[in-house]
This record gives structure tokens, C-alpha cells and sequence, in this order.
């Protein structure tokens, strides 16, 4: 499905973002990119991750928008923040995501990215079937260029059903046995080292059994936590001679 | 809930890569920003958007990680691609999403990115309770910081209906500054007791920082239980004179 996709940068200013466009879409997958009228055509020199160096070379350079996207049969405009052009369709770019995912099982897709300066003109949006916004707050809505691109393409790699599935995987709590291993290898510290009196004693030793189990510590690192913890005790139950 | 973030950067070296993250903070509401031993400290000079150089401005410098956590309940780290450290729990972006936005709820959460080069250390990653990886491609994993920086903050603003539907509800953790008292204390009884020699000395204490985070203990048992091994500590250093 990636290969489905064409990023299409509109106008492009500086060869750093055209290279960090080309680096996310290597990160995610994606290998096609087209640029229309890059004010600088040296762009291929830009610096850029060596592995995603081959997206650069391989990219088109055209001279207007309806020549980069002939071939596709859907067009999406980005933009960011809350406005919107109200002569065409205008999606969250949560909602566009499974839109454009689903249009690339049988069909291709432009996405567009205007220029860094003033996004897409109202003439380039006149060749999109719809645009996508990214929800960025409207005091503050402008986005770096790589920076879009790397979040559009994320959001087209999400996968929904990760972040469905119960994600919380309770760890394996210590059962009980460990857990009083534990208790009492810390109980017989604080005897040792004069915390616990006699007539604390209990409310010690209840303090310190409720304390493991609100850790809701893991078995085997109750195991290992009362292991370190008695070699603690065995020192302090053999203090080293003090020299003669 | 933006206010209860803060975005810290391990070890950045690129300038405008720092001004790129603020600039992705400031366009979705996020104002908190940390680094620890930035390798030029005349970052705030970068270049950035007008807009988000308050970020900037306002950001804290700091030497370790732990300083710049010590307020927050919960600390993610982040990768990309497949690989783990299977010595912490890592989630995909898409759950570890939902993950943070209900922390963020009633908590403080620090999100930390590695140097461009090498991401997050091991040691780093001690001090985190979990990690998330944004899932790029394993064969060209490692993102440009901004672009990483500006994925993870578009997950937490995404809305997704049913992503925030997660059933999770975090247990009050400690802080990372309650947990590091208690792991120092806990390492202090291993040099004493000499559990910990000079060459298993940051194993152990990676091991020790790493259990404390798994345990999910909350902030006043990690308090009290500090407390209680400081008797511990001081008995141990003190061993009773033998009769004469």
C-alpha cells in the first residue's frame, strides 16, 4: 500500500525539510515523492539521512500541481490548524487517515504539502478532492514541513487496532508465598537494626506486609529484592571484628 | 492536561533540532520543556518559530536525568522501530498514548528522547517506568529528533475516540524523586553489605532502579520504606562494640 502513496511538495523553500520529508517517508515505508517548482533545484544535494537518500534521487520535479498528480485518483490537500478553506471538503487528519488507507487498496493517492511559508495556495487546493487538517491550535498552527510530513505518514502506518487492544499488561504479581518471603526478610531487618521494639513489633510487622502487597511487585522480583536484602541481614548479624 | 507534560530532551546536540521540538510543542499546547547535558548550551539561540521561543526561553538545563524528572509520577522513554530492552516494558506509540493522556490526568509525566545519534542509554532508561516506540520500519528506524518529538505529541492530541477508551487506571506512583531515594538507599545497603563489588557496582545499581520502577510503589511507601532501611543502614555502619 505505501508504494500507493505519492508525497507531493508544493513550492518547497528549503532543501533541509525536502531531505526531512524524504527521511520520514523512509521511516514509514513510503518511497515516491514529486516536488512542483522547488525554489531551489539543487534539493538533491540536501542533506539527509544516507538511507533515504534514494527517495531524493528518484523524486520528480514538475511545474505545476496538475502534472505531479495526473496519474492518481485521489488528490489531499494538508493544511494545519482549524482553518479551512470552505470551497472543499475538509477532514481532521485522524478521520482522512482511514479515508486515504482505504483508497489505497485499489487506487493512487497525491498527498500535498504546501510551501513553508504559505501552504497550499487556493489554486493548488482546486486540484484536491478534499483536504486534511492537522490538529495543531489555532494561536500557533503553522507546522514545520518535515515535521507535517512525518505525522501525516505516521498517522497512515497507525495501527487502530494497537492502540484498541487492552494495552495494559498486568505484570505477574508476586503470589503470596513470595510476597511473605519478602515481608519477613524485611522484617527481620528492622528487628535487627533496633527499628522494631517489642512493643512494635505487630504493628511493624502488619506495616511492612501491607506495604509489599501494595507494591503489587512482580514474583520474581520479590525474589530477587529478598535475595539482596539477606545478605544484608547476614552482615548485620556478623559485623566485621573491629581490628585489635 | 498539555500543562502536565514536559517534553525532555537527553544529550541533544543539534540547536535547531531542539527549536524544532518547541516549535512542534508550541503548535499542540505544550509549554514544559527540559534538557539534560545539552551538548551547546547556547541552544536557546536557535533558531525556532517566533512563536514557540518561549518554550525555549523557559526551558531548564540539568546535569542528570533523575534531576530532571524528580517531580513526575510517570517517565517514558522513547525509541523507535522494533528493538527493546527487555529490561523494560515498551509499548507501541498507538497505546502508549492512551497510556499517557489518562496519567495526565492526575499526574506529571515526562516524555524523554535520546541524542540524534544514540538515543537513550541503558542508564537513561533505568530511570524510566516504560518505554514506547514510534512504530517506524526496522530497516530504517532512527527518526530526526523534531520529527519524533512532534509524532509523539500529535498521539497525545490525537482524538481518537477509541483510543482514550483505555481501561487502565495507573495506581499514584511514586514521583522519580521518591523512587530514586528509595533505590539509593537500597543501593547503599549493597555497597555495605557487599552484595555490590567494584565491577558489579552499576549492574547492581541499573538492577536496583529498574525493580524500584517496576514495583509501581506509591509515593509514601516509597517514603516510609526509604525510611525504615535508613535504620537499616545506619545499623549496619554502626555495628554494636562486642561485650569485653
Amino acid at each position: 500500500l505505501t508504494f500507493s502513496l505519492r508525497v507531493v511538495l508544493v513550492s518547497p523553500r528549503n532543501p533541509l525539510n525536502i531531505g526531512a520529508a524524504a527521511r520520514a517517508m523512509s521511516n514509514f515505508g513510503f518511497t515516491e515523492m514529486s516536488l512542483v517548482n522547488p525554489y531551489d533545484l539543487a534539493y538533491r544535494e540536501a542533506r539527509s539521512a544516507v538511507r533515504s537518500r534514494y527517495i531524493l534521487e528518484q523524486s520528480h520535479v514538475f511545474e505545476r500541481v496538475h502534472e505531479a498528480v495526473a496519474d492518481c485518483t485521489l488528490v489531499v490537500g494538508t493544511s494545519a490548524g482549524g482553518n479551512r478553506d470552505l470551497h472543499v471538503p475538509s477532514y481532521r487528519l485522524e478521520t482522512a487517515g482511514s479515508l486515504i488507507r482505504h483508497h489505497l487498496e485499489t487506487g493512487k493517492v497525491a498527498l500535498l504539502f504546501g510551501s513553508e511559508k504559505f501552504g497550499l495556495s487556493n489554486d493548488d487546493m482546486s486540484h484536491c478532492h478534499w483536504l486534511t487538517r492537522i490538529p495543531t491550535r489555532d494561536q500557533h498552527a503553522s507546522m514545520n514541513l518535515g515535521q507535517a510530513v512525518a505525522i501525516c505518514l505516521y498517522e497512515l502506518m497507525r495501527d487502530g487496532a494497537a492502540a484498541l487492544a487492552g494495552p495494559f499488561i498486568p505484570p505477574a504479581r508476586a503470589g503470596a508465598a513470595e510476597a511473605e518471603r519478602l515481608t519477613s526478610v524485611l522484617m527481620s531487618l528492622m528487628v535487627e537494626s533496633g527499628y522494631a521494639h517489642e512493643r512494635t513489633m505487630e504493628s511493624t510487622e502488619l506495616k511492612l506486609r501491607r506495604l509489599v502487597h501494595r507494591m503489587g511487585i512482580s514474583a520474581v522480583d520479590a525474589t530477587s529484592m529478598a535475595g539482596m536484602l539477606k545478605h544484608v541481614l547476614w552482615k548485620i548479624q556478623h559485623p566485621n571484628p573491629s581490628p585489635e
